[in-house]
């Protein structure tokens, strides 16, 4: 059979991140036979540069184009959030399996369309997956398969947030992701999203109730034609309630000078506790609880043994893999799942449950913070 | 002049922990001449023995002969706080200076007598201050001295929390901290009120709004007779709304598996951030947004040179300080202000603030994570 | 012109690491055209599966025959440290430009061949390397800048020490490594290089004196005969007199149980000094001893922003690079000293250097420990 | 009986760190009454002060005459080094059970009488103990009992700095500690003589072999009449071989600027390993090499759990001890010797055994880092 056909639609940063994951991906992995067919952008000249520089054979302007050809069988959507839910579903019915970055889309209703189409493909073993990269990182994946597997005995709490300072300066300028009606959300779409996201894979649960705040500390930013309103949140706060009865709080910032890129996650057992902060995201923190407790305490487990996940592509422990590789582990399972025929997750219905969590905390913090129920998921059937 | 004649009432935890700072304060520091005259108890074999131990002249069994005596200047509350008002209503009134443990009461009502006794007593030249003793941790008090001169530039958000795990064992037995009656609530009263104070503290500022919710994990545990239900919190999150406009949020647990003493707080400004854990408390992380970015970072400041606060009275450089000796620099600071005639702080009222934050985070939690207002607090009048 | 031709030889995990980096660094970096053409090993089934899956055109057995190719200008040179010298010479005489993993070779005598040829073909406009490739590291790279412009003042000492554990098992098998004759000494050759090369690179300074110390803590090892002598170091400790006054002690080890890369370097100036740790590479702690003694501290500068080395070909800030991206670097720069016509660094006159301190350091250990003087190194003429 | 009368000679540094302990000791600790009798310095009004101050009811000036006291049975030396040996033989020779400040003396001389001293009186039940107070750090105390328990199976090599910075300042003024005549060295007896016990401690073994190197950084300073020359090492490195076949390496510095009291000791087994760092003196990290390879890692114990060393005198878990609390420790153990009748460790032997360890290094520096053997050392006879 012929190498799969993969495009991949957007070049900015996550269309760099996600290109070179695929131009790597085989290096380190058995992955089926692929092909870096096109990259789609709407300026010609950038986008034709860029799949130079990104090691795709064409570019394109017109993404509709590219899923209706035949030699495309795979659509990475690297586009902003607006775009997610019109190529996705385009893609999907074409019959192409898709990849979409995170969070699933702007809106609820577009999240739906979406969960929609995604079941209609999946009946016909078309593939959807939604990219919350940080599974993939290896002390991630660590940590839930040491939930999976009891090391923490029943999880009583979760403190997980996501801190960030590219927005520090009030001067930084206006741009889309902190418009309304382009970015859906600020902080809580773009990061709390991954904190969420965290929260329900980590613990193998599910949202049900939320309190939430959100805040702008920022409301007036620099446009190229004078000041404009920033209509989006700078800082998130939630205390979220599991179905299994564990608590969770996640709280997220884009002004927490100093912090760069510090998603933190802590889980607490009843017999063990897991902490991991993706400023070190090779290193993984457990305690097990069951140890005399003479010796007891936080080991720093540096998550680069064979033994780990994803690490025997690599290399020898202790030479560390940096942030981009959790996009490389996501492209080789989703090119697993498609050769293998089976379903990728995080799935459209995934995504959907972080969107449900996002909005009901929207909708809390307009409340002043009373607790709003997160509607039940709708269910996934794979018959 | 004679020596002020001390009295201390209690000779368990916090007991010991104020004996040792009353038994070690003048090697340190100089402070006005003080006996060690009496320590109260109800049981007066414990308590003469404890008296022994500890470095006290005497011991007795009635709090209220003791505050009655004329050698006795200054009485020094480690009981419960159930026992609180009373006894610091009456010992201001007999002219003592009084020092009280932290929270300040278990209700508001008892807290608002004591204010009221503070301020008449104040009116005489008495002294009174409540024990949150982690002020005079030096690097925290590093901490506000930085933020008052501004190195931190206009605060935008603090995050606090407290973690223990003294409870994480689902078979830890029924305490009096454990019930409503005695403790008024559980970690937040404990130590949320910690977390509440050092954020008014370093800001200078005070919270006008909270939501809030809490959480028992283990609602019943052995008692004596057989199991008995828990009537106070094991955890409680918040947000708080500063009346600069800041925000913070304060979340405490304890039943944080591993987490032994973990007060944490970090401070966000437009030009500076500080982080601290108490587990390491004579570190002080700080960074100065106004360096070049290249060299941008948090800093690890060992707090233990003379030029910090209260280290002068110990040791040279990096030979580390540890818990209790914030009880020590309280009580000098405590005895500084009698003989030079100046009021404590925090004060009774900046207890009293704290007890309004607690008893609204209750309310909200109540109320499903609504937004309550803070009263305006009493005002203090000095004069 | 056509794009420079690229011949590889070895394609073990220093043939993996390069050819990772030949992979994607034109997606990240300006460099000139380029072509992966070759890769070349001993065993034709293996070496024609590796090169398909590292992105190489071609595979080849006889390097002899891929230099003498007028479509290849470069070989990469990741061939075990015994057939260094032979094919870096071959191949700097055939006009390709040359870059060799490090240690420059096993023996002076070797490094010594090397230099001479290295030195004829600078002359010829030919480049060579050797591939101490840590100095690329972003955080080291800084931290060489750092020092250059004065920011630690006059360096009063270092501490460079490389602990890693795969020896720690007793039982772990025999290798070529653990030979005399093909790994010319163990932890020394291997690891205490690069420590070496870090002292010299970053205080821009050359050893003079050296007293130095070898072990072999396991001295025989299982192999596919039965038991085998291990006739090289497993740990060396050595302290090294640097010509501008300075002091260095290095110590290395391949039995540090739970080190399992840690090149940690620290350097101690009149005004500065800088500690680095290579299990967290991203991150360089500087202490400036300029600023107020009461703010002063290691800071943690996470080495990620636009304004670092190399960063501004990677991802925002925050978002971490691992250990592999110090060979993108390494290429990056390389490619642009052959496209600029400049020589690169780490010269096979600065790799020689290194080679002179191994050698000494196994003088003095053979000696007990006396000091042993570093003959002076070859003058680098570049005209 | 009446309570133990004690002395004690010296009130700076170390006298008041002494006085700190035997005033705070039996307030944390069952042990014998003994009352703080008299404090010896030789100024008069200055100890006098210094008296009242730390608590003694007495002071002196001459410390034959306070020997000769039949109320006093204990001397606690804290008095230069150069007077260590004439006031230990002397007390012990008046049946005064003796606790000598660290190092034994300046001298191997000096140290040979003193153990002949302690010996003899041994014979008469008179205990004598040298004051390395760091064994007294629970979390060391935890270390040597987990080697000593096995759970790091066979040591191989140990790595042992002590790291400070209070001569960074080249114009930092002349003191007594700076001249060879009254320190005997510097950094070498002072900290050097710290690891040196940790090493022989924690492995319960001794130095067979050593190699070292001393250096002195800035060789001039500014004394009361002009320019003054440094007659002892600012710095010293050595290796040192154990009779049990382990390696250790010891480094000391007074100017690693930015380090301030860093004892570091790592030490690598065949199934553990262990670090420590005196800046955080209650974490020990200890890795347990028999786990599974997958959560191996280096734990944070917090020694503050009531079944770790000492802590059962102080407070709750994760309520921290300081510096101090080492000679606290070490007093609380002196006492249960004298009243149990056991031998104090560490003996004078053992402090000998460093001072022989210390002029070892001392003979190789100025051999060039030739290897020089350790006498045997000194039978201890008990009986």
């Amino acid at each position: 059979t012929r190498p799969l056909g993969v495009a991949a639609i957007g070049y900015a940063f996550m269309g760099q991140a996600h290109s070179n994951a695929w131009r790597t991906v085989a290096n380190h992995f058995d992955v089926p036979n692929f092909e870096q067919k096109v990259l789609v952008g709407r300026d010609a000249v950038a986008v034709a540069a860029a799949a130079k520089k990104y090691g795709w054979s064409e570019s394109a302007t017109d993404w509709r184009e590219v899923i209706a050809r035949d030699d495309i069988d795979i659509v990475d959507i690297c586009a902003p959030g607006w775009l997610h839910a019109e190529i996705a579903t385009a893609a999907l019915a074409a019959g192409k399996h898709v990849l979409v970055e995170k969070p699933l889309a702007n809106s609820l209703a577009e999240s739906e369309t979406m969960v929609a189409a995604a079941k209609a493909a999946r009946a016909a073993g078309v593939r959807s997956m939604v990219g919350f990269n940080y599974r993939r990182i290896p002390a991630l994946a660590l940590a839930a398969k040491l939930i999976a597997e009891g090391e923490l005995g029943s999880i009583r709490q979760v403190r997980a947030s996501y801190l960030q300072d590219w927005l520090a300066d009030s001067e930084s300028p206006m741009t889309w992701r902190l418009r309304k009606e382009t970015a859906g959300s600020g902080a809580l779409s773009d990061i709390a999203s991954h904190a969420i996201d965290q929260v329900q894979y980590l613990l193998g649960d599910t949202v049900t109730e939320v309190s939430g705040k959100l805040h702008t500390f920022t409301t007036e930013r620099p446009g190229p034609d004078g000041p404009e309103p920033v209509t989006v949140d700078d800082a998130a706060w939630a205390t979220l309630s599991m179905a299994s009865g564990a608590m969770a709080s996640v709280d997220v910032s884009r002004v927490a000078l100093g912090q760069k890129n510090a998603l933190r996650v802590e889980v607490y057992g009843t017999t063990g506790s897991i902490t991991f902060n993706l400023e070190n995201p090779n290193e993984l923190y457990f305690l097990n609880g069951t140890e005399p407790i003479e010796v007891q305490g936080f080991r720093r487990i540096l998550v680069t043994e064979p033994e780990h996940p994803y690490i025997s592509g690599w290399w020898p422990q202790g030479h560390v893999l940096g942030w981009e590789h959790s996009f490389t582990h996501q492209i080789r399972d989703f090119l697993l799942n498609i050769s293998t025929g089976t379903d990728p997750s995080p799935s459209f219905e995934e995504g959907y449950g972080v969107q449900q969590v996002l909005a009901a905390i929207e909708t809390s913090s307009a409340a002043g913070g009373s607790t709003v129920a997160i509607p039940q998921i709708i269910t996934i059937s794979k018959d």
